[in-house]
This record gives structure tokens, C-alpha cells and sequence, in this order.
């Protein structure tokens, strides 16, 4: 593996998988693996599970990650190219990535989207100029679009939930993804990269169900099968992957927010006693219901603690694809 | 000891003064104690002293300390149970904490009351929430309250003090905390648990001095002789710790400032030589006058350089009960 | 080495110079050097490279590093003596720095100039204050008037580009340090350290050009030859090295910011193909043109990557002369 920033820079996603649960299994079993490396871990973006969890995957691997706040600790970056840079910015990408490129061994990067312009957001300029002027392995902790830690984590949940409780022999889990309300436009890339990696990993039925108006960029979900009634897409779903997102086309607004949305125990009903997903942050009693969180049925805790061994099976393929 | 949020957790305090004391004698004598093991310490509000030296005292043991600045680096926490999060808390506790739990061996946390509403503060919501969901062993880095770590090192400094120039047998050390003004309103904290640990270790004559209306809560000061005589409560000390805070009765107010109450060398000239002691940050000439502070009765850098020593007895404790 | 806060503080720069290509060529080679040490870097103002470059030097030579953002993380620094601190400044140095130097075994610290007042800034009240209560050596990460890492860097960029394509024997290279247009008021440190470096290596024929009223405090430009005549400043160069910095006399004020001083390629022509020098940030297309960044003459990045090898020679010397 080169860098990480979708679905498509994994090879053979069942084994890394596989390595995942092999470090959640043994965290310290390579850990010399990343002996006198360094990750650089970039966020221009807040972030808790990713920044932590990264850090020690880096760490299990024996590897040394540097935090950087860019804003904060240091200053705006700039992104365009032939920029006249008189305004706020005050270092180039151009200039910061290479850098960055002799200093660490590996960089990741956090970035969001602005939600403003959706051409300049789906182009994802901020992590390929990363990518273009670093020089060395790009992961990506949160893109403009994407996020695939958290994608990578999602699978390993549900293969992990279907190990220990396997489905009849033949049957394909079906796996929900609901859209849910919230209180301010959030971007779309945690759902867009679940069915991405759904779709990628091919072994379950996947149904995406959503208000009107928030249809989802095509190159993420095709292969799913989208409707608008909920109850609909719930029945005998195994997994319920619940999330906000704003409008794809009329790009970033909020159309419905239907409050009606909010997954319960009631809707859970229908489903087959459903496992509930969701990539945390959550606003409780907005987005899901106490009843769901606090109950037998949530596995959001189980899921953001294996974000560790997800970062730290990317992070093992990387260090032996340099070796 | 499980966790450490109060002189009540601890078991035998003359053993960790004298394992505190070892410590600093011997920084490294169990850097294998926390190898492999992992303390995030969280901070939800400024710190330096307890920042550092609980970072430091981490590693000597060996253990990996990961620091996450919770407002600036993430993001607004919910502490209240069945809130409707759609207002500026991001995530809950409930949900934040088990992961934590998870990520980390010990979990450390800096938390400030709001001095708006004195049931809140002294319910100890916060850090209680932490307790109760993460999971792990939870060490106060302060909390609404108590600050027990920087009372640990009170009682370790006052005793490393007392073995260097020891009390004719038989006396009992004369402690006085007094009040001091100060341009804003603190918290109780320091002096709340300056108090408690005071009481708990027993072996002084404590006197406690401050203008009217400044009246601590007495579930910590019980034990203490209460005077608004200054003069009065300074004869004879020993040692004398300076310390402002507002207002516990009609909550969070300043109602007398009289900088007659900062401390002067001729206040000190009716003590015992008393050694004067504060937890800093001090305000210079408000709080504490130059030449007390760089005389030869300030020992607070004695004071704060024990901090290291206090919170590596405290890890150490815990790792090994976790054993 | 005690401190290192300028050239003064050097004894051999060509010993020092030689000491950081050396640990390019092998970072680890001292890596048990810093075992059981700790710096800690304190960052008063914003930081990429010097941030990033100590953390990783010290780590190469086995010290802990451990960030803090003074102003972020803690509080305002008080620096004045006899302050009556009831203003908006929460902790004296005096307090603060005696404890860093129980805390840590090296401190380092970046602070900026106000450019307000000319005397208080060249004065250097908060490093001189630091090393006066620290009791520990001091390393300054740039400090009102100088940037002595970014210089020593400078001087090793420089001499690794001489050791690659030697001049003809007995020839001195030319170096000339230019001014540059910015779209704000800049300290002066970068150019007035780079000229005590230079002048102190004492093997370059030296100019520094720039448009009237830009003149350089002369303690630290004295011997080099001062033109405003940029065209005739650069015939010959072998290197240039490009800064923007405000006015020293009438202090801290933009005067003439014509866009004509920035270099181009056509500029470059009268030189001897000379390497561009930068210390990074710089604004694109403002300070220096795109095409002079992104062509073959710019070693900037050789320049900002090298400022791990400077870090790690410095802190070298002082952990040898601490033994």
C-alpha cells in the first residue's frame, strides 16, 4: 500500500481485515515494525477517535507520530496553484508538503470539506497536493469526501459481530444505511465512504434509505439499493448504520429534518434484533435516540475502539511496502 | 488505589508521601512499571504545572502519556443524562468515555466549575460521568472542587520540610492557609482541598483565616480553627499557604478584596520563620508580594517541582493495583 | 554549550557545521546521547519547521521532547520586574521558569517581537529572562531580533551546496541577502541573524541590499557591503537569500513595498547561477515567484529539511557539555 484515502489503495480488503483483528488480538506484535519511522499526523480539522487512535496504532508499531494542529499551532495553508498569496494564507502546500516529506516517514492529514462549493470539495484538492508534494505515504484521517479509517473500522465491526455471530449459511447480512436529522449541515463523507466500502467489500445486501433531496454522489453508491421509506429499508436488516448527511445536489443544505427520522426501538422491531452503527460524534436524542445508544442493540463503542487496529493495519501495510 | 480524585482514595497517605519521596530520589527506579500501558490526559481547561509534570511522571514510569485538548483539539462535551443535543455540545460523555476506556490504560482529567451555580459545581458531574462510563482507573487533574494532586504535593513538601529541619519532639506543625486577594473570582478548589488533605493527614495544628463572607464548605475544613484575624491566625506558624478564592455561600463572588490581606514580611515577622507555600499561577504583588516570593521563606518551586513526584506516586499506585 | 541564542553562543561554527552533516548522514548514530533528558519546547507564537524539527532532533538523540503552547495550553507570561499583576498577564516567568528547570533538563522557547517599541524588543526581556530563572540551558526557537537555528541551518545549507560544486580555489562565494515585498510588517530576526552568521563564518563576500529605510540594526550587518541597488547586488551571487522584514529605524513600519524587489528569473540572469534561500514561510507570487520556487535554482526545502541536523547538532553540544 502507497497511500490511504479510499477503498481503491487496498489490495485484498478480507486480509486486512484479517490483520486488523490480528492486532486487536496482539497489539504489540510488530512492534518494531516502525523502529526510527515517523508519522506526521496533520489535522486542519478538530478530531478525537482519529487523532487518538492513530497515535496509537503508530505507537503500537513502534513508530514516534508528531501532532500538528496547522491552524492553530501554525498557520493557513494555501492550496491553489499560481496563487498570488497576498491575502490570508501564508504558506504554500508546494513548500510545506516536501518538507513534511523529509521530516516523517508517513503523513496524515485531517481536512473538511467547506460544504460552500461541491466542485471544489469532490475535487479533493487539499490531500492530492499532499499527495503530489510530500513525497512520501499519504493517509487520510477525514477527507473533503471520504473517510476510510472509519470505513476500514466499519467492516472489521461487522465482520467481527459476524464471527462471533454468524448468519445461516448462504445468507448475506443486509446492512442499512439510514440518514438521520441534525442540527447543522454536516459533510457527506462518512456515507459515502461506508458505500463505498460496502459495495467494494460485496458480501452483503445493501440498502441506503434517506428523506428526498439527499441522494448521495452516484460513484459512491452504486450497487446499493436506495429508497426513501425507512420502515421499508429497515425489515430484517442485520446492520443499521445510522448517519447525517447534507444535500449532494443542492450542495450542502438541509432540506427535511424530519425529526421522525431518529431511529427508536420501535423501528428497530422490524429489523432482524439489527446491530446499530455510527461513526461517533453523535448528538444524542437528535440523531439517536438514548433507548438505541444505551441499549443491547448499539455497538458504537465496540465500533470506534477498533479504529485503533484499523489504523494500525493500514499503517503495517505501509511500513512493509517501504521495507 | 482505583482512582484519585480526593485524599479519600488514598489508603495509607505517610506511605505515598515516603513513596513520592523515593521517587524523587530515584525518578527512574520503575521506568518497566507502565511499559505497554497508555494515560491520556484530557484537559477541558488551561493547565502547565499539572500538564507537564504529570506527563513526566508518566514516562518515568514507562508509560506513554497522550495529551488531547478537549475544546480546542475536539470539541464541546455533553455531561448531562437524556440531554436533546441539538444545542453546542457535540458529543456526550457517555459515548466519549467507554471509547477512552478503551484507548487507554489511565485516563486523566482537567475540569473547572463554572462558579455560575454552586449545586452543579459541587455535584462533580464532570469528572463523576468520567468515572462512571469510562471504565478505567480516572485521576483528577482538578476538578469543580478539589485538586488532589497539588494537595498531595502540598503534603509531601510540607513533610520533606519537616525531615530537613524537624519540630522539637512532640510539637505539632502549625499550618495556616489564608486567604489573599485576587482580580477575579477562583474557584474553592485548592483551598477546599488543601483542607481535606490537611485534616486527613492529621499531624498539625491547622488554621484556616479569611475576611467575612469567604466561609469554605465545612465538609472540608471540619477540624480547621476558623479566624478573620489574620494576625491572629499567623503567630507561631510554620508553614503559611496563600491561596485566593471566592465567594461558597452566595456562590462565586468576590465581596471583600482588601489588599491588606496579601502577605508581607512583616505579616511573616510573627511566624515561626514559616516557610510560605502556593499552588501557582500567583499574581505577583496582588496575591503574594516580590519580596516574599524571592525571599528566603517561599518555597513554592520546591512546591511545584514536587508535583512530578506526587503524581508519579499516584500512577504508580494504580498501576500496580491494576496488577 | 551553555545556551544557544545567537553566533555568540558558538565556539566552533565550523565544528558545529560539520557535527550536523554528520548527523544527516547517520541521525541515529547519538541516539542513547538524551536518554533520561528532557526539553521542552514553549511555543509563546506559531511554528511549523522549528516545531516539528526540534521534536524529531531531540528523539533522534533519545530525549523526551514535550510541546507547550504557552498561550493555548496555559496562560499569558508575565516579564516585567516588580509587575503589580493585576492586569490581563497570569504567571511571572520568575515563577514559571525556575520550575521548567526542575521539569526539564534543556528549554526551548520561541517568542516574537512586538514590533511596537524598538527598545523593548531589542532588548530581548523574555529569552534573557528565561535563561535569568531557568537555571538550565536555554535554546532559542526565535526570539525578537534573531532566529540563530534557522541561521546555523543556513550556514550548513550553504556549505553542503559548496562541498557538492566547490569554487574555483581561493575563490569566496558571493552571498547576498535581499529584501522582499510582503503584505505585512515583519520582524527582523531572519536577516538580521543570517547576517551575524555570515559575518561571523567569515568566508563569503557578503552584500545585503534593500530599498531605502530599510537599513539593519548594524551590530549584527557590520561588514557586510549595504547597496539599494538590487541588480547590482546580485551580479555574480552565488547565493541570494530572500526576506521580507520591516523597517528598524522608524520601527516596525512598512515604508516602500514595491513589487519590482521581488526576484525573478530574469533577475537571477546577472547572477552566477545562484541558489535561492528562503527560511520558509514565504508568499508565492509576493515575496518570490512561483517560477523561482518551483525551478532548479531554489534549495529551499534542502534548506528547511536541514533544520533537523542543526537541532540535533545544538542540542548535541549542550547535552556534551552538561556530562
Amino acid at each position: 500500500m502507497k497511500n490511504f484515502t479510499s477503498v481503491y489503495d487496498v489490495q485484498q480488503l478480507d486480509a486486512l481485515v484479517k490483520k486488523a483483528l490480528a492486532y486487536k488480538a496482539a497489539p504489540f506484535k510488530d512492534k518494531t515494525l516502525g523502529a526510527g519511522k515517523r508519522i506526521g499526523l496533520l489535522f486542519l480539522n478538530p478530531s478525537m477517535r482519529t487523532r487518538l487512535s492513530t497515535q496509537i496504532a503508530a505507537q503500537n508499531l513502534g513508530m514516534e507520530p508528531i501532532v500538528f494542529n496547522v491552524g492553530q499551532e501554525g498557520w493557513a495553508l494555501e492550496f491553489e496553484e499560481e496563487a498570488i498569496m497576498s491575502g490570508s494564507t501564508v504558506e504554500h502546500v508546494k513548500d510545506a508538503a516536501p518538507i513534511m516529506g523529509n521530516y516523517f516517514d508517513i503523513l496524515a492529514i485531517r481536512t473538511f470539506p467547506s460544504l460552500k462549493n461541491r466542485e471544489d470539495d469532490y475535487s479533493e484538492l487539499y490531500i492530492k497536493q499532499f499527495i503530489k508534494y510530500a513525497g512520501i505515504p499519504v493517509v487520510s484521517l477525514e477527507s473533503a469526501t471520504l473517510h476510510p479509517l472509519q470505513s476500514l473500522t466499519d467492516i472489521i465491526t461487522i465482520n467481527e459481530c459476524l464471527n462471533a455471530s454468524p448468519l445461516p449459511a448462504g445468507k448475506k447480512p443486509k446492512i442499512v444505511l439510514t440518514w438521520a436529522p441534525h442540527v447543522k449541515p454536516l459533510p457527506q463523507c462518512v456515507a459515502n465512504s461506508f458505500s463505498q466500502w460496502v459495495n467494494a467489500w460485496g458480501k452483503a445486501d445493501f440498502v441506503i434509505t434517506h428523506p428526498e433531496d439527499y441522494e448521495l454522489d452516484e460513484q459512491f453508491t452504486k450497487g446499493a439499493t436506495i429508497t426513501h421509506d425507512q420502515d421499508e429499508a429497515l425489515k430484517d436488516a442485520d446492520f443499521v448504520y445510522v448517519k447525517n448527511w447534507s444535500t449532494f445536489k443542492d450542495y450542502g443544505k438541509i432540506y427535511n429534518n424530519d425529526p421522525e427520522w431518529m431511529l427508536t426501538n420501535e423501528k428497530l422491531s422490524v429489523t432482524n434484533n439489527a446491530k446499530v452503527m455510527h461513526c461517533l460524534p453523535v448528538r444524542r436524542n437528535v440523531e439517536l435516540s438514548d433507548e438505541i445508544l444505551d441499549g443491547p442493540n448499539s455497538i458504537v463503542t465496540q465500533e470506534a475502539s477498533n479504529r485503533v487496529w484499523a489504523a494500525q493495519a493500514v499503517l503495517s501495510e505501509i511500513l512493509e511496502s517501504k521495507k
